[in-house]
């Protein structure tokens, strides 16, 4: 249908958008982040609708994410008196301000991830529902375009005097963001009016020769580059790069301490650490390289490298999580990433994602692919429960068995965070470039798309990935055509094998590239890829000073975990630990009963005969061997812990290394 | 002198203190924590003034407490508007108050630093200095005895209103420590009987039938016991007790996370393990501590214990610091001890070391010497910079290099803390008991007291003492007398020989223990004492996820680190380990010229050939053996770290370690 309707759509809505500056696409053909005007992006990604996802691992979390965690999350919204916040500026209502001042972004947030579940497919409640929100918040808009609850009333008078904490900036980004993807899953205008409104007053009263501006928490940064790329309009760019530029410290009186926590304030050019609060740095990351992808300027593709680096080798959690310090939500000091005390907030490893996903666009390189996938799978897929109507804030990787699931938060950025990733899900399946098409992530799943040339493309693939180890590609083009397919190889994958049509490709692919396979594609093309699934142990860098001795158990894209539920016996799991040499006992069973169906792993394991809890807490070094008992290890996905309620859960496993 | 003196100043304060109600002892002959005739001690401390300190490890460090600590910081209480706050209150200056709610406090605590000083022979400047402040403060008190600069003027109406942040009781708290120890310097009651005024004030009109009551931060129930002790009046001593009863949690409206992080506000002998705000947890515990030495309630010395064992089993650092959160200044979970990310306030390790003495008295059991012996040597004397003008608000076992040392906090409640701490270290030294004598702290010095019996005592140790192992006291009672002499036989000396004039006794001391030299003493009699100094290497239990195959090296009572500018070469201190085995290789030295003279330890270590930091942050495992090199180990005493300048520095080392 898609092909069909393509020339039409085209068409029509070059007459329903003539009002506004021409806009680079028709709506419908706008993908998550839409760069195919952007100079600087080597792939593009293409629109969540041309993706249908089959069954799979992803498939009941989307699901349930539509049928609960959405519903669900709007009724607590209601009930917190958030949307009730609008009705209380627009007098419809004669009610106290509820919530930290800024809630209104959590309701932006649940719209951008309604609209997104639209981009899959009309929901009429869904749609509904957003209508009788934006109606809400538009009557709550100033004429000026001004749009926030909290500086509303008394606190008019504080608007933009406090940019370091009031969030108005950031309110902003969000209701943009939600005003992109609805306009993206219906061609509706209104609340991408409301938000234009405000980002034209913005624009239009501070900047350089203006008044000072600042995100105090960036995320403005990329939704004024997406609107940049939804409406044309260049001072949408230039304000995004103003607000990067950093120029603003004198006026603003801003001290260093303020600089590092907001990641904002100085020239994002000149940072070279990842440092303050982990999900601003993460979004002012994602921003600048939303505004490198459209400006060029090597600089930010510079700085940006160095972050990334700096992530990688000192600050990232093997969950793809990050912000390693509850005090300031904050990055910690190179080597800083404790377990049971990791703060790790759900919104910080989704900002890792964003930024990646940005990262990929700009080079075509699976290591921002790899690190989303990591991100995705763990530190993300942990922050909901299998039910959809729990939250985890933090993602420790180790606890006494503390509650850390709720379903609602005063600061309840996560939630909605999760569910507008989970929507958009399909649109990062696939990539294309100049030269063909990107598979980023394995799943079942049909695109229906375009190269750049215009020819329609489809892809049907097949998988019981992250459980099993093969991918089936059939690839067909509209007609046989030459261009390329990049094929992900994950990092974690040391032997994968790929065959088209049954013959087996050569060179072998490398764990971490694309691997590109270019040749004369015709319709029913198959490509066959089987990964490498062995379970592994990883060690951290011995600078990890909480991971001396022990290792961590991964198979595939998946991060493991020790429940205390899942043993057998009284003995904890803060007593086990791995034989040396460990690695090659691995049993996996897949077990269909167990928490929505996981992959289990055992392994043999070691427990003291004692519990370690009665032993003094220093004693002479060395000490007499403990007595030990042998028992079996029961390995779950850490995405998964904490479903049974409360529960002991430890990520790195002590084990008899010599360093 | 002493003796001669003592019945002429008897009969001359038995006069001077006539107006009033008996007090216990003359004020010159009252000790620290004054439990002469507390029915619950099985211990008495000595005056400060009964000890004389000889040249050694303290005498140093006192001498600079006095000549520089003291002086500079008042300096600094002026210069940032703190003795100023008391004189805007009295009108006598037109200035803003300045400095956080609780700075009052900081001027008490001084002013106590000073009296311990004078308690140990005349400095008229310090003397005069404290005078003209008691001027100052008397003349902001109100004429109902209420005393507090932050809540004075247009905040006068918050009084008592919101005890759970005002820190009013916990001024009063250190205004009657202050008062009590000039009072016992020079029998000067001006200050004291302005405390006694708010503490009458307060009694009068709060308790049970009363307004509501509660130490938002403990401290105010170890003064009241102090007070009563000095003064006789039981009032102080029930006020104390209906402090910690913590019944006013329902008319105070106090929720679960103010009781836990103010360790106040529910009763004292219903808490089964420490949590929250660590200083506050200490200062609660020697408050309760005191209660139970005066009233005898079973409850409190079993939860006293309970707690006391909570913090050894699970929450002590070997520094005998305490509280490893920055969040809340707080206990973490059992074995959350994080080395660089250790909070372990100054003021913690001081509410360790001061419980510990109130446990001391109440039982004479040396575990609780040894853990201020632990607490002083190390997270207390790294606390104050060997110039005597810089302090550590935190204490941690692991630095980056970071700036730990300042010469002024906002709050400034650690440099005072310290200060008074090390003036009163001689009434620390020596104890009594119903028997005889206790040696708890080993140094050069003179005791000249007397036993229960009233008969005169003289010792004379001489020790090179924690550099050397040798101790030598001289017992010279005024005549022969049947008594014991108890020694404090480290919990560290693994081997300690004990000879009487000559003569091993037997049986052999225990590590651990005071040991009991029962005989008929005459002057000059000679005990001769050696301890075990040979450096030692402690582990952690393996539930101290950080400390896994971590060792730390001790010697005596002092604990060692690494300190980067100590090492040959360019190779970082964080990639250096202990080869397995290790622990008979070291070789000590004493450095003059070192650290004001320090005993240097130097042991055969291995560094990796490349920088750990060059390494990926995970790979698998098991990987490849590292190339090593081997190069030597130089360990410094760690309370002396960071005293030239920023640097990188471990406690805990890697070794390679079979679990």
């Amino acid at each position: 249908m898609m092909h069909a309707m393509r020339a039409f759509l085209i068409c029509l809505l070059g007459v329903a958008l003539a009002g506004a500056q021409s806009p680079p696409e028709p709506w419908r053909f706008q993908a998550i982040v839409h760069v195919d005007r952007s100079p600087h992006a080597r792939l593009r990604g293409v629109p969540v609708r041309a993706v249908r996802m089959g069954d799979g691992f992803w498939s009941s979390r989307l699901r349930i994410n539509v049928e609960r965690s959405i519903p669900t999350l709007l009724a607590l919204l209601e009930q917190h008196g958030i949307v009730d916040n609008f009705r209380r500026v627009s007098g419809r209502k004669q009610v106290e301000r509820r919530g930290p001042l800024y809630t209104d972004s959590d309701i932006y947030k649940w719209m951008e991830a309604a609209a997104f579940v639209l981009q899959s497919g009309d929901r009429p409640d869904l749609r509904a529902a957003i209508d009788r929100l934006t109606e809400e918040i538009v009557a709550a808009q100033e004429p000026s375009g001004y749009l926030n609850t909290y500086y509303a009333g008394d606190r008019a008078d504080k608007r933009f005097t406090e940019m370091y904490r009031s969030h108005e900036l950031y309110c902003l980004g969000h209701l943009l963001q939600a005003a992109i993807a609805y306009y993206r899953a219906t061609g509706d205008r209104k609340l991408l009016d409301s938000g234009i409104r405000f980002a034209n007053y913005l624009a239009g009263n501070f900047g350089p020769q203006k008044q000072p501006a600042l995100t105090g928490h960036p995320e403005l940064e990329m939704a004024l580059v997406e609107l940049y790329r939804t409406t044309g309009d260049k001072r949408y760019l230039d304000f995004a790069g103003y607000l990067l530029s950093g120029v603003e410290r004198e006026r603003l009186k801003l001290q260093d301490s303020q600089l590092r926590y907001m990641f904002s304030g100085k020239p994002f050019t000149s940072r070279t650490q990842l440092e303050g609060h982990a999900v601003r740095a993460m979004y002012a990351c994602s921003g600048a390289a939303d505004y490198f992808l459209d400006s060029g300027d090597p600089a930010y593709r510079k700085t940006l490298e160095t972050l990334w680096r700096d992530m990688v080798a000192h600050k990232l959690y093997i969950t793809g999580g990050v912000g390693s310090r509850a005090s300031g939500e904050a990055f910690g000091e190179p080597y800083e990433l404790p377990n049971a005390q990791a703060y790790t907030e759900s919104c910080a490893a989704i900002g890792n994602f964003m930024w990646n996903w940005r990262m990929l666009m700009a080079t075509g390189e699976a290591r921002f692919a790899d690190m989303m996938e990591r991100a995705l799978y763990n530190g993300i897929n942990s922050g909901m429960s299998l039910s959809g109507t729990l939250y985890c804030y933090r993602n420790p990787l180790e606890s006494n068995g503390e509650k850390i699931r709720n379903e609602w938060y005063d600061t309840t950025c996560c939630p909605p965070n999760l569910e507008r990733t989970l929507a958009a899900l399909p649109g990062y399946l696939y990539s294309t470039s100049a030269d063909g098409v990107y598979v980023n992530f394995y799943h079942n799943s049909d695109l229906d798309w375009r190269l750049w040339n215009g020819a329609g493309l489809k892809l049907r693939q097949s998988t019981g990935y992250p459980w099993s180890n093969s991918v089936e590609i059939i690839v067909s083009p509209e007609q046989a055509a030459q261009f390329s397919v990049y094929l992900r190889i994950p990092a974690w994958s040391a032997r994968t094998r790929l065959n088209v049509n049954g013959e087996p490709v050569s060179p072998a692919p490398k764990p971490g590239e694309y691997f590109q396979i270019r040749r004369l594609w015709k319709p029913g093309d198959r490509v066959s890829m089987s990964v490498d699934m062995t379970p592994r142990l990883t060690q951290a860098n011995p600078r990890v000073r909480e991971n001396i001795g022990r290792v961590a158990v991964e198979r595939g894209p998946l991060v493991y975990c020790l429940e205390q539920m899942d043993q057998s016996g009284e003995r904890s799991i803060f007593d086990a630990s791995l034989p040396a040499g460990s690695g090659q006992e691995f049993q996996a069973e897949f077990r269909r009963d167990l928490l929505d169906g996981v992959l289990v792993l055992r392994h043999p394991g070691i427990f003291t005969e004692s519990p370690l809890s009665d032993e003094p807490l220093y004693q002479p070094f060395p000490k007499p061997a403990r007595k030990q008992a042998r028992a079996e290890l029961i390995f779950v996905p850490y995405y998964a812990w904490a479903n049974r309620g409360p529960s002991a859960m430890q990520v790195w496993i002590p084990v008899a290394e010599t360093r």
